[in-house]
C-alpha cells in the first residue's frame, strides 16, 4: 500500500459529508468550513520527521522552525486565505539540547510574526527516536473567493509563480556538501528557508481570474496530477517553458544532475500552481506583478487524461508521461 | 530544561495576545477563539509517540486509533465544548503493515462517529523510527459557558467525575503481563480504550455551577497544580475521599503497588476535574447523576499555596506536598 492508497482508504472511512458547514474535507490543501455567511475557516496540518523531512546536519534550528510554519502556511496561501492561528506539537528526545530547542521555537515565533499569525497552542512530547514537528494552521478567507484544486477548465493555461526545482537543487547541494556557498545561496535558501506565497495567493483569489490553485510541495508532476484528478482533466507541460533559473543549470552541471528532473520532480518549492483561462493572461500578469512576482505559463489543461511533458529534441517532438513522478512519502 | 520550562519559554515567545478574538491561548486544555458573538471555537492538539505513549505489544490498533481521538476530544470536553472536526497526522515506518494501518484508521473513524465529529484532513508521512499520531480536534461552545482552569475560588470544593488511577493500574498490568483478564477488565479498558466525558462536560458547562474545569490526563496532582497555578490558589486533598474502586486495590495488592500513588500520580484517567462552590453540591450531584456519572468530592481549594494530601494514619494527621508528582514528558 502506498501513501495515496492509504489516504484513499482513510478518506473513504471519513464517511459521507453530512455536515452542510463542511465545504471541503480531505483532498485539497486545506479543509474548508463555513464560519459565517461570508467567511470560511481553513484548516491544514503537516508533520515533519527528522531524517525524512529535515536533516540536522545542515538545517539550522531557527530556519527549521521557520520552515515548519512556512510549509503549513503555504497550504493556506494555496486556497487564497489568510493565516490566523498556529498549533505546534514538538517531539524531542529526552536529552534534547536547550539552546537548539529555543532556537527552533524562536524560528517558529519569527515565522508567525512574518505571516501575521499567532501561536495559540500545541503539545510537547518526548520522542526518543528523533525530532518530530506537527503544525496545524488555521486560516480565514472569503467564502466566494476560495480557490480549490477541482476548478480547472479544459483549455486553461497552467501557471507557476516562480522558478522551479530550486529547493531540490539546494537539498542536493546540502547532501553533496558542496562549497561555493555564495553562488548557490538562492538554492540553499530555497531548501532551508522557503516562503509561503500568502500575499500572492490572496491577490489571485481576489482577482476572480483563477479557476484552480494549489501549492507546489511534492513537485510539479505530482501536484499537477492532483489538479488533474480533482478536475477530471489531463495536462500538457511544455518543456521549453519550464522556468529554469541559470543557477539551477549551474548546480545541475556541478552535480551531474538533470535540471528538468528537478523542475518537474523536485518538491518543496512552495510556489503557487494555478490555472486560468488563457484570455485572462494579461490581467493575471498584472495581478502577479503587483504582488511582486512573475507569472510563468508552463502548459495547458486538456480533456485527454494523463500529464505529458512535450519537448522538441533535434527537431523531433516527444511526449513523456510524467504523472506522479514526484514524491511518495512511503517509497 | 523540563517540559514545563520549555512550554513557558515557547509561551513567552508567542507574544502578547493582541488579537481580541483570541479569548485564551496557550495554558488551558484548548485555545479559545471567538467565532460569533455567541459562539467560540475550541482548538486542541495532542501527539502520541510509539514506546512513549503507547506500546504495540499490547495496544490493538483499532483501540489505539480510538484512544488517540478520545484523548484529544477529552480536551474539548474539559472546556464544556462539543467536538466537531478532526485533523489526523499519521507517521508510519516505510514497511508498515497494511492491516494494522487500516485497523488504526478504523478506530479513528469509529471514535469520530462515537463523538459525532468528522475527520476533515491531516497528513501521512514516513516515520522510520516509529509510529507517531498527532491530532487536532476543533470544537465549539457557547462563549459564556466555556469553563477555564483559572476560575477556581477559595473554598471551592474539588470534584472528579469517576474513580481514579484505573488507567495507571491497567498500564501496570499490561507491563506486568498479568493474567486474570476478566477480573481486571475495567482496568485494561481504562488504559486501552478511555472515553472522553463530552456529555458530562457540556452538562456541567450549561449548569453554570462550575468555577473551573480541566481533564485528568497527567494525574490528579499534576493536573490540579494547573488549576492552582492559573487560579492563584492552593489545594488540600483528603486521602480518605479519593475514589478508589475495589478492583484498584486488588491490582495494587497483586503488583505490590500503592493504590494511592496511582490515584494521585497516575495519568490518563480522562475524567473531569472541576471546582465549584460547596453550596452548589446538591445541585451539582443532580447534574452529574443526570449525565450518568457520580460526583466525587476530593478536597478543597484554599488561599494558601501548595497542594497537600491530608491523611489520618493511626490517629495521626499528616499533610504531604504532592505538587507535580505526576508525569513530566521529558523525564
Amino acid at each position: 500500500m502506498n501513501e495515496r492508497e492509504l489516504i484513499q482508504r482513510i478518506d473513504a472511512m471519513a464517511g459521507l459529508n453530512i455536515d452542510p458547514a463542511l465545504l471541503c474535507g480531505i483532498g485539497d490543501d486545506c479543509a474548508v468550513v463555513r464560519k459565517t455567511d461570508e467567511l470560511v475557516l481553513l484548516y491544514t496540518m503537516d508533520t515533519l520527521i527528522e531524517s525524512v523531512h529535515f536533516d540536522l546536519r545542515w538545517h539550522p534550528p531557527e530556519l527549521l522552525g521557520k520552515k515548519a510554519v512556512s510549509v503549513n502556511v503555504s497550504d493556506i496561501a494555496a486556497m487564497g486565505g489568510n493565516p490566523c492561528y498556529l498549533l505546534f506539537s514538538l517531539g524531542l528526545p529526552p536529552d534534547f539540547d536547550d539552546q537548539w530547542a529555543l532556537s527552533l521555537s524562536k524560528g517558529v515565533g519569527r515565522a508567525c510574526e512574518q505571516y501575521g499569525c499567532l501561536l495559540i497552542g500545541g503539545d510537547t512530547v518526548s520522542s526518543p527516536a528523533g525530532i518530530t514537528l506537527t503544525l496545524t494552521v488555521i486560516g480565514e478567507a472569503r467564502a466566494e473567493q476560495v480557490l480549490y484544486r477541482n476548478g480547472a477548465q479544459p483549455g486553461d493555461s497552467i501557471y507557476v509563480s516562480g522558478p522551479l526545482g530550486l529547493a531540490a537543487a539546494g537539498l542536493a547541494l546540502c547532501k553533496g556538501k558542496m562549497g561555493r556557498e555564495e553562488e548557490f545561496k538562492q538554492l540553499y535558501e530555497a531548501h532551508l528557508d522557503p516562503h509561503a506565497r500568502v500575499e500572492l495567493g490572496k491577490c489571485l483569489a481576489r482577482s476572480g481570474l483563477v479557476n484552480s490553485m494549489m501549492d507546489l510541495s511534492d513537485g510539479l508532476a505530482t501536484d499537477l496530477a492532483h489538479i488533474c484528478e480533482r478536475s477530471g482533466l489531463g495536462a500538457r507541460i511544455r518543456c521549453e517553458q519550464l522556468p529554469c533559473d541559470p543557477v539551477l543549470e549551474k548546480a545541475a552541471a556541478l552535480l551531474g544532475q538533470d535540471s528538468i528532473d528537478w523542475m518537474i520532480g523536485g518538491g518543496e518549492d512552495y510556489e503557487l500552481l494555478f490555472t486560468a483561462s488563457t484570455s485572462a493572461t494579461e490581467r493575471l500578469q498584472e495581478v502577479v506583478a503587483n504582488a511582486g512576482h512573475v507569472l510563468y505559463p508552463v502548459g495547458r489543461m486538456v480533456r485527454e487524461q494523463g500529464i505529458f511533458l512535450l519537448a522538441e529534441d533535434a527537431g523531433k517532438r516527444t511526449a513523456t508521461a510524467i504523472d506522479y513522478r514526484g514524491f511518495d512519502h512511503f517509497s
